[in-house]
């Protein structure tokens, strides 16, 4: 063994002997625990944020509401625990009259063991050491591994022991840093299943390591994701180019769920009608130039690491030589060192379809393309070839959601007659979005993830390599559970969930009905 | 393109084409055409068994059986899509209040798209072209292309042909023959999740051609399973014996949940004391004898296919020239052509442990091993280094589930007293078997498995690719469901099953209450 599978063995040992005693931890003693590391990170919020600042360059306002976050994310994962729905209690009596007799089967989810964890580089608290894969395998009874993100080390390195302190057993949550960690702590015999925010190269290299493995483990990464928006045409220009040159430029574009591809409608004038940087371009229309405005008032800022750095000047390069992509608008690059500008391009729908899948892809960064189409029948055949995503965006003078009600009162009304425009100007492409996207979103941005009961955080690779899970929300645990059935068990042998007295007043399946 | 190129394109469209109105289907007559289908294979039972009897050797009273236990498939997805609990309603309604405010985000279950399914040899109608992969996918409201498994090709067209009678359009359950045929079919960009029951070997192969996709998949694979059964000291020898020789070659073998290793107390003279076929073997006990002498009564059988038959001598060689492993019983080879003859062979656990993991491999066919411990806490140590299986069983004098609930009129009671022997004797193997088995049973044999809500039929690699999911039961529908979460989106677009109102009557979890 080399130095280093050495220490990942020490780790995930220990991890896995601490795993044993947190997994027969009854749930509502895991919770008032969760509950306590989410004091305890609030506790420490002074000194956490200023560290992370350091070394992101997220500023105060972002890094203290990301803790807040955080913290609220055990909140919720205690509250998951509680509740007992996650545990899936499902009760099937013995019929000895079936043909065949049936026996008495019991089946419920249990902690599926040590997970790794590998922290993104763009949430150093909400994503990292004790972020939402971190919390949520916490909460399904399992020890964490978690790989530092080199991005933010000593970030890393505190939120750890404010956590550690908040735990029964400090070894619930190793942690290691270094490029070389990786492997070792995926080819560990002990460890279970593995967690991953990054890259798709990243998320690629990992997956290979795991499917090398004699026993290839679950690997629940999420690699990419390009979150188109659709203007359709009933939209507000001036609102929509507000709100997605805000959503474009947050957090220096740093976002999973950052919108990199946005439809418009395109100018009356559908011919070619000016020049910019050398790319000859359509007339631009109110929604392309209101977007174009909107973006040049914008100013980035400097970014994470040097190499997400270089990332966004070479995939922003690649987009400005590109045939039929002109460069639309650039935002400042304010007085920050190393700050980079965002930038948005702009492309007839017809072209952006030939440069598929290339001009689908994730630029990490504040910078997005606006596709301009003529008719919203053009787009479905279009958006179906688009990769997964975790969300997609409509925009339309259709109110949705919260507007509804607060407009109603908290009495929902159809408004299409009001408004001119009636959800069927989306019928068709609602199909379409619900298979390329985990999450949509009407009249919104898809920045900022609510961490709720029923957020989905997740959707077709590269969004996610595993669609039908999430990793956000209360459903995010369920990627470290396993089921396991009990057939014609002792009643003395059988976990308190599964027992018909039902002592912990979990939720449970009998005989086919759902007793909440 | 090839022309196996060419078929499988076609195949796919046409079921991707029908899959659009399939998915667009309301779950309540999905499931009355569900039930349309369990009418037609048994309408059909008495073309179906001498067809899958003339190419499985299986014999009239099984697949019989088999096809009835298909059609209850059928009404078990019937019944789950009715419930409605499978789409997941989750709705938290908007918090303007909240820091920051939250939104309105309902989530609930789609369709993951076209699924391929690769039929097992053992099986030809529950595990094949109209098995629980197929039913499960159809309920969910996916279309279907099965690969048809070559032992039994004309039971597959034959099982094709009822079911596409009963279903709305013929091409949502499309049918491909041939080695050739996997590649392009998991290659497909229409395809959007893989089923496969089968071996180690070809799993892992399709495996890899789904990593190779540009959007690799998610798989979920049945690939083995050795279902170590351990026998406690108080149990009853006769009764184990005759239960274990009964399940061991049930259907010569030719069960996932075969039971391949039998841990059993062993004799009180631990040396070696004798001698059979060239191989030293201690004295054998109690357990040891009855299992060769049950063993040694039982007659064996023709095999699903040459390569399963060739398959399984190969195996059975292997174990017997194996130093420590010595031939305990042979069965009988009964009259029928090509019959293999069912075999027990012993080892001491110290031995055992020694010869992992191959000891541990799956032998499909009608083999097993004894292996003899001397002290139940000797188990632990061992047990923890099988390979995942499907399922582990316990045998002891302490009586579970359908015999305590007989025993006491439906009134569980603490045997400890009577029995001489407690739970407490389990007590050390119980947490090793729940990590190691999707499935534990007690004083039963896993072969058979019941189609039920609680079932599970999974567990940690080879047993499933995806250890948090299952192929049997009603929770199989998951894996071909992938959940959409809609934030501030407008009622009329909204799917019934997330809408205030609830006008389905399905399970909903509102604002993080569960209401069933």
């Amino acid at each position: 063994m080399t130095g280093i599978d050495t220490v990942i063995d020490t780790v995930v040992e220990r991890a896995a002997a601490a795993g044993a005693k947190w997994r027969a931890t009854p749930a509502a003693e895991r919770a008032t625990i969760l509950e306590g590391v989410a004091d305890a990170l609030l506790k420490h919020l002074d000194e956490l944020w200023p560290v992370a600042d350091a070394e992101t360059h997220l500023g105060e306002v972002r890094l203290r509401g990301e803790v807040g976050r955080t913290a609220s994310q055990f909140r919720l994962f205690a509250e998951v625990l509680r509740d007992g729905g996650s545990a899936e209690a499902v009760i099937d009596h013995a019929d000895p009259g079936a043909t065949p007799p049936r026996p008495d089967v019991r089946r419920m989810n249990h902690p599926v063991g040590v997970v790794a964890v590998f922290a993104a580089s763009n949430f150093p608290f909400a994503f990292s050491v004790a972020g939402g894969d971190t919390v949520s395998a916490l909460a399904a009874g399992c020890a964490v591994v978690v790989k530092a993100h080199e991005g933010h080390p000593e970030t890393s390195d505190l939120t750890a022991s404010v956590v550690r302190q908040a735990l029964p057993d400090p070894d619930l949550l190793g942690l290691v840093h270094g490029f070389d960690a990786g492997g070792p702590l995926v080819r560990h015999s002990l460890v279970s299943a593995v967690g991953f925010t990054g890259s798709l190269a990243g998320g690629t290299a990992i997956k290979g390591l795991i499917d090398q493995r004699p026993d290839p483990i679950p690997f629940y990464g999420e690699l990419g994701s390009v979150n188109p928006v659709i203007v359709l045409p009933s939209a507000d220009a001036a609102a929509v180019a507000a709100g997605f040159a805000a959503s474009l430029t947050l957090g220096v574009g740093q976002f999973c769920t950052n919108p990199g591809l946005i439809f418009v409608p395109e100018g009356p004038d559908g011919d070619t009608a000016g020049d910019a940087g050398g790319h000859r371009v359509r007339d631009a229309g109110e929604f392309e130039r209101a977007i174009g405005d909107a973006v040049a008032a914008t100013t980035g800022g400097r970014m994470l690491t040097a190499k997400i750095h270089d990332g966004y000047l070479r995939a922003v390069d690649r987009l400005s030589v590109r045939a039929g992509v002109a460069r639309l608008a650039t935002g400042a690059a304010g007085t920050v060192a190393d700050a980079v500008t965002p930038q948005v391009f702009s492309v007839p729908l017809e072209a952006f379809a030939d440069g598929l899948p290339e001009l689908g892809e994730e630029c990490f960064g504040p910078a997005a393309i606006v596709v301009k189409y003529r008719n919203p029948s053009d787009l479905p055949a279009v958006l179906r070839r688009l990769p997964g995503s975790l969300t997609a965006t409509v925009h339309s003078a259709v109110q949705g959601g919260a507007q509804e009600a607060a407009q109603a009162g908290g009495q929902r009304v159809d408004q299409r007659a009001d408004q001119g425009a009636g959800p069927e100007e989306a019928a068709d492409i609602v199909p379409v979005l619900e298979r390329l996207a985990g999450r949509l979103i009407w009249n919104g941005w898809p920045t900022g993830v609510a961490v709720t009961w029923a957020m989905h955080h997740g959707g077709p690779w590269p969004a996610s390599t595993a669609p039908a899970h999430t990793s956000v929300g209360a459903a995010a645990i369920r990627r470290w559970l396993t089921p396991v059935a009990y057939q014609d068990w002792p009643e003395a042998l059988l976990p308190p969930e599964l027992r018909d007295d039902n002592p912990l007043g979990v939720p449970q399946r009998v005989d086919g009905r759902l007793r909440a």
